[in-house]
């Protein structure tokens, strides 16, 4: 790439001009008392931050420095091609590191910016993610592989099966551990599929994306993508987690449980938050803390119980005001054989919904109430219509996410003999994702958890 | 009411009738080396802590006593008569207090407890209100009327129109504010609503709730109550504002503006959050205290402009993976005019669902865009989904509630004369609802608060 099109423009293209310096070149930036060193990045988008140039460190991390008149760049290696092994997915093993395997299915962490138009598309390639990240090798032997290409909004319960056979798939091979690069709109909600769907880990999985894209100063790809990296071949873990920034600086990161989480934020990097639990770790520069067991731990040996499809026949319900009973008629007419109400309060819905509702449960759709809150639990004791609802069969979740409720109720449905186990199933703790009233021990191993 | 029928049993009841005592007397408890004085409350739901005895403080505060063996209750007027001015709704005027409307609409806050069943049931009349917390009369001159008697998850749009009507009443006979009392499930969507409903405001309207039934030692219902009445009675801001407690204790509460607030958890009593703002004001021992300008401010010669109509024929759409594009389908030949979008991240909505929401765009319907995330701004210039989305006409909702884009969607299409109109408004800041990227300076008097 030459600098013509790195993005550069003005002060800065000029003086990367007279430094001689190519994007990829590693260079030294003297500016207002500091030196920085780096590979110098392409950008795009440089209407937002003209001045800036953006350089990766060697810690992985990409900063972007305002350059004045003062500032002074030098290249270390002009004209340095980049180390790019075509064809090798695998690094050379170093038998002191963990092996994990990195998939990726698009999303901010795993794309690229074409740097024509600006536009972030989700088309990094594993090669790409892994030669953009070279610092991983540091981190662990990594095997590198896409799953699909696709922002996250486009992903369906489908996809969930697909992804889910991919880190069965990773698991045989032995690897300590599996990271998933998603997009971050829905990777919550695949996380909390993913758990339902690959039971009795051996090790971690672990979902990670990125708030900023690679080419922006501030962007937490890289760092996301070491510490998940990190994360999964150390930690004494093996459930679906979610690695996301802790804080907007990057002090720490959290290891949230896979159906406790969800995207709180439009765009703060410590927008995923776990919801009615704490999270599980807190990873920082000294090591990986444990906040809260218990948890399934890594064994080699157990046995991965997979279980990857998902019925979509299941739908959100939001009860808000003008909410009409029309609608859920029209659900229970057109096949849908679940439906979560994201109710008011303490799990509640409009008295003039509930003969539509009663209706929908005796033609065998489940009914399930989470409640639009989303901290808290449901209590439908409390009020007379509340109990009147539990007459008629609604179930309540407990503590439990809407999202992770619907994904739940999907995967039940494809995978219990009957409407009625699935039902008696739906407010009982599974992997973790529902804390219940009542202390019970019959569960099984992973309700270690629950 | 005897004792027999105060919900108390075993050692609490035994200790109460050998001091002679019943409910509605003032009572002193020496336990644990402290005394208590207070009235004698009954009680329900005694299963939950039945050696508890709950008096009503003169703060006007229920506590809860866990009686033991040694505590010791001493009756100190058996057998008083609570004074219960049956018709007058008006206390004697005093001068040197404001004059504020308390309406009531229903909800826990109102509820009376069925001390037979147990149940709660929104049933208390306006007088009860106001002899419940016969404190009230030293902080204002109390106008009280009920309204309606609902839980408020049954609230409906024409519901928001009654409110706003009665609310208007009130303002004309000059009070100094009015305090609407309702039940918190969907109390954050109404005081959107009447946002809308009541522009132009000469004194400050606030709806205030509770979490706990008063029946229950932890209650806060007394407090709220009389913090709102404190609060429209001195506050210098003419909004419909919620005042709710602003963390667990009773330490102070919050004043948030109408349209930025959301019950956040089910059943804490620091639920409500403002929401992508500051809460206005902040209220404790010591005061009012202003925390966010600029704000709309009392005015008493200001004339109230209200435009209380609603169209219910609005909806929100959860767009989480699983969706289908027939569903988009359904509500436009159902005869839906608008559709509020909760999309994932920025702001995104599946692909696959994009043609169908162009079609109810040609077809006239309104289809904006608000984020899931709930924090946080919706973006969709950042993603080319995003931007082809924005250029078949859905509308971002900038850093909007959902709920409160859906509410404004509903009164915008029974407001303005053309569809062209409500889209047009529908991103611009009409009651402080929404904050701009790029600050205006068009907007009418009450986009101070834009």
């Amino acid at each position: 790439m030459t600098l013509d099109d790195s993005g550069y423009r003005g002060l800065v293209l000029e003086k990367l001009s007279a430094a001689g310096a190519k994007v990829g070149d590693t260079i030294t930036i003297d500016h207002q008392g500091r030196e920085y060193v780096g590979i110098l990045m392409p950008r795009a988008q440089v209407g937002r931050d003209p001045d800036h140039v953006v350089i990766k460190l060697v810690s992985g991390y990409n900063v972007g420095i305002r350059l004045n008149e003062l500032s002074e760049i030098h290249s270390i290696k002009s004209g340095r091609k980049r180390k790019r092994p075509a064809e090798k997915t695998t690094s050379k093993a170093q038998s002191d590191l963990p092996t994990v395997s990195i998939l990726s299915t698009g999303g901010t962490i795993a794309s690229k910016v074409d740097y024509q138009t600006g536009a972030v598309n989700p088309a990094l390639s594993a090669q790409d993610l892994y030669d953009t990240v070279p610092e991983l090798k540091d981190h662990a032997n990594i095997h590198a592989r896409i799953v699909m290409s696709v922002f996250s909004e486009n992903i369906q319960p489908a996809d969930w099966t697909k992804i889910a056979r991919s880190v069965s798939s990773e698991i045989k091979k032995s690897v300590d551990g599996v990271v998933i690069a998603h997009g971050t709109d829905t990777l919550g909600i695949t996380s909390a599929a993913l758990a339902f769907a690959l039971q009795d880990l051996p090790v971690p999985v672990v979902l990670v994306g990125s708030q900023r894209s690679s080419d922006r100063p501030s962007s937490d790809a890289a760092m996301n993508l070491i510490r998940a990296t990190d994360f999964v071949g150390h930690a004494n873990a093996a459930e679906i987690m979610v690695v996301m920034h802790g804080q907007t600086d990057d002090t720490f990161a959290y290891a949230h449980r896979g159906t406790r989480v969800r995207k709180c934020h439009t765009s703060r990097r410590d927008a995923f938050q776990s919801v009615n639990y704490s999270p599980l770790f807190k990873i920082d520069e000294t090591g990986i803390a444990e906040l809260s067991a218990p948890l399934l731990r890594r064994n080699p040996d157990r046995k991965l119980k997979m279980k990857p499809k998902f019925d979509d026949r299941v739908t959100i319900v939001n009860t808000s005001p003008g909410i009409k009973p029309d609608v859920i008629d029209s659900y229970v007419d057109s096949g849908y054989r679940g439906l979560v109400l994201a109710g008011t309060g303490l799990g509640h819905a409009p008295e003039h919904i509930h003969s539509a509702l009663k209706r929908a449960i005796d033609a065998g759709v489940i009914v399930a109430m989470t409640s639009q809150c989303i901290w808290g639990r449901v209590n439908m004791n409390v009020y007379r219509p509340g109990v009147e609802m539990l007459e008629m069969g609604v179930i309540p979740c407990e503590n439990m996410l809407t999202e992770t409720a619907t994904v739940k109720l999907m995967w039940l449905l494809a995978n219990t003999k009957t409407v009625e186990k699935a039902h008696a199933a739906m407010s009982e703790c599974i992997v973790g994702e529902i804390s219940m009233r009542t202390e019970q021990s019959e569960y099984r191993i992973q309700s270690e958890a629950c």
